[in-house]
């Protein structure tokens, strides 16, 4: 909140202590903030202002970058301070952007237990269940009373990522059933937490996508969820705060993969190299797929040049037949994501789409007729006719096709989100070119014999 | 994650006692879905089979029309018992969707306590945090230590929200302090809560738009934050659960505006007149673009028919502009929905947008130069060097629009996603058009004076 503060003060008139002082009575995420944006070789300098508590805690929220620029600015053993504090589930997150021969002297410096931490963690797969827990839970053994749980858990150190569900487990760490803090602090101490602890445990596996685990927990309200290995035992949790950033990722990806952006989020501030990496490629698609599109209307030039207004008329068609099918593929691909819709639902989906899509179909195609009969001179008005009429059935297909594709791709394990805006207006246009040019060139054709 | 096995079971057959264990021993948001999918006369007969508790818990998670259906079909005493339940937050969002008459009465029966906590929250404007918030956390007078504190937080009732977080007040509810049920664990009893509670208390005013307050929880990776009135004084909190469920509905509304789907988010499974209704009017707004953008273009009919290839070249034109300008914009919107830009990075983006559109220019103008040789007749080749600038300047064009509509809009703190894709495409489509008909007459019109 002192950002503002921060931002307009000392650091450039040289009040290294009013700096220090402020720097260590803001929040520490506004802090990375501010550290971020100085000119980089003010970042260590102003990092080293911090005192070690708020050194740890600003240094999560730096970008990879920095953090990398940070370490090999400090000495040795503040790094090995600094690492050895973080949450093993952002530590390794930060081994995944450093350099192998960083990420090997850092580990050696670790204590054996964050070593093994983070070890694990590594250990699964980029965006599943594993790769996004922390392993600082609070396990409790089944046969405690609930007043022993309550000191054991005011013995545990300051680090667990939340104290507020307690996992209790067998020998084998079996995951047996979870008691919050709550129902700990509202039972008489001597009562056993097997007798409290609920055993319908909301759980996930280690091998489930991030995007499912944030699901769950969005659907049952939870603060955290226990992770399990193949064998139901406990080797971690996700928690609330990793949720919303999952949730928001992934709400982003959708979005810009509706817009032909890929490759995951792009950053607002990513340089315009990665901006092009990610969105020329869908570029060069659509004119990929417009050669063919092309060939298709190229031999009907010759209907073009009898009949001008049909260029007049053909970029309007094309226009709402595109609107119409992202506006069909968005909500499609937003509910599969949100997890409102499975692909069991493609029909009773797709029956409802083609319901609106009728209304549609006959508001747009009269529409249409209407308006080309303004734009066509006499000799071309029949025209319009032909152009309502493919305008009403490229809506019906518009709503199928926006419908279908997602649907399918989900039902094939894909991403539905593969199918980007472009790509569905893109087939839009050839269809609906082809069927109204073939149209107006055979109606031509009879016109002429009969002429 | 029983609902499968309970979906599968016993209704039909009318075997409702085992219907009734599952179903008591089922999460209640399973629950909440099995009873909405049943049909109508169906679910006031699910519904009765929950034992109290568990009914009012899946009371919270029926969708508004199968909450009054089931206030329908119940004893006045049954209803006033599960609305006397809820929690105020989700209390008065049912009363936002219930008949004025039915609201009046269900107050009646509320306890003078629940009936001022509802009274309280409905009295702040729908979106902002008085109105999401929720009058049950736990506040303690400042003079107490924590083994008061604690003995204090055992007395509540379990109502409470979250009892993760205290909020310390002076005798006028003024917010002084936080402290957290972990802090208060981990000291000793006879220290005083002000020693250990922090003053740097992150807070929102009640009028604060909703997506805010979700920012700034996710932000500073809250659970739960404190809500204050003008004076300062503690209201009410707002809980971490309520802002998973904001921030995805602010994604969806996002992400449909940008497709063309009006006014807030559309349900997959909405009705077809729904779906008419929010969709339709950018239809129209498309083609009455169209109709301006078209009278441009009429004017050039007879330029079209002196060069047909115009007709093939205008479609790739008129989609790779668009997908272009949507890009931009898609990033943009994204960029200031989740808080990563704000108005004041402008012209920091735009450069850089302005960078990698230039490269997009250069390699899509190219390529559209290429193409239009292929395509053109040996008379009409000279065209394709004006299609290729014409494409360069639309891309340059495209992210300048795709930047500086939304950012425009949030300066003038209208909503930037107002400015959504079909219309950005049109928009594209008439400056392109035109710039290009223009110029290939003016080409014709000196050529054939040479001529």
């Amino acid at each position: 909140m002192l950002l503002e503060d921060v931002r307009n003060s000392a650091f450039d008139i040289g009040d290294l202590n009013q700096l220090k002082l402020d720097l260590n009575s803001t929040q520490p995420v506004d802090v990375g903030e501010y550290i971020t944006q100085l000119p980089k070789q003010d970042r260590a300098i102003a990092f080293r202002l911090l005192n070690k508590h708020q050194a740890i805690d600003v240094f999560e929220y730096l970008p990879a970058e920095v953090q990398e620029e940070i370490i090999n600015s400090l000495h040795d053993v503040q790094v090995a301070q600094i690492i050895e504090a973080m949450s093993p589930d952002e530590r390794a997150e930060l081994f995944d952007e450093l350099p192998a021969g960083v990420v090997k002297r850092l580990l050696q410096e670790l204590s054996p237990e964050e070593r093994q931490a983070t070890a694990t963690i590594l250990g699964y797969a980029e965006g599943t269940a594993g790769r996004v827990m922390t392993t600082e839970y609070v396990r409790l053994r089944d046969g405690l009373t609930v007043g022993e749980a309550l000191s054991k858990i005011r013995r545990q150190d300051e680090d667990k990522e939340t104290i507020y569900y307690a996992y209790v487990t067998d020998d084998n760490r079996t995951l047996m059933s979870v008691v919050s803090l709550r129902q700990l602090l509202f039972t008489f101490p001597e009562v056993l937490i097997t007798d409290i602890a609920s055993t319908r445990v909301i759980k996930v596996r280690t091998e489930m996508p991030q995007e499912e685990v944030a699901q769950i927990m969005k659907r049952y309200d939870l603060i955290a969820v226990p992770v399990v290995d193949r064998e139901e035992r406990l080797v971690g949790i996700v928690t609330i705060d990793d949720v919303v950033d999952i949730l928001e990722e992934e709400a982003t990806e959708d979005i810009q993969k509706l817009a032909g952006v890929s490759g995951g989020d792009e950053q607002p501030f990513s340089s315009p190299l990665v901006t092009l990496r990610k969105r020329l490629p869908w570029l060069f698609g659509v004119m990929l797929l417009y050669i063919g599109a092309s060939s298709a209307i190229a031999p009907f030039q010759e209907t073009i040049k009898m009949v001008p207004v049909l260029a007049v008329i053909m970029p309007l068609f094309s226009n709402t037949g595109g609107t119409v099918g992202i506006q069909t593929l968005t909500v499609t691909i937003r509910g599969l994501g949100v997890g409102e819709l499975t692909p069991q639902d493609t029909f009773k989906i797709l029956r409802k789409e083609l319901q609106a899509g009728l209304g549609t179909a006959v508001a747009l195609g009269l529409t249409m007729i209407m308006l080309s009969l303004i734009w066509a001179p006499p000799q071309e008005r029949w025209v319009s006719l032909v152009a309502g009429t493919v305008m009403a059935t490229n809506t019906l297909v518009a709503v199928t096709l926006g419908t279908l594709l997602p649907m399918g791709l989900k039902r094939l394990k894909l991403d539905p989100a593969l199918v980007s805006g472009p790509l569905v207006t893109t087939m839009l246009d050839a269809i609906g070119f082809v069927i109204f040019l073939t149209l107006i060139s055979t109606a031509l054709h009879i016109f002429h014999l009969k002429a």
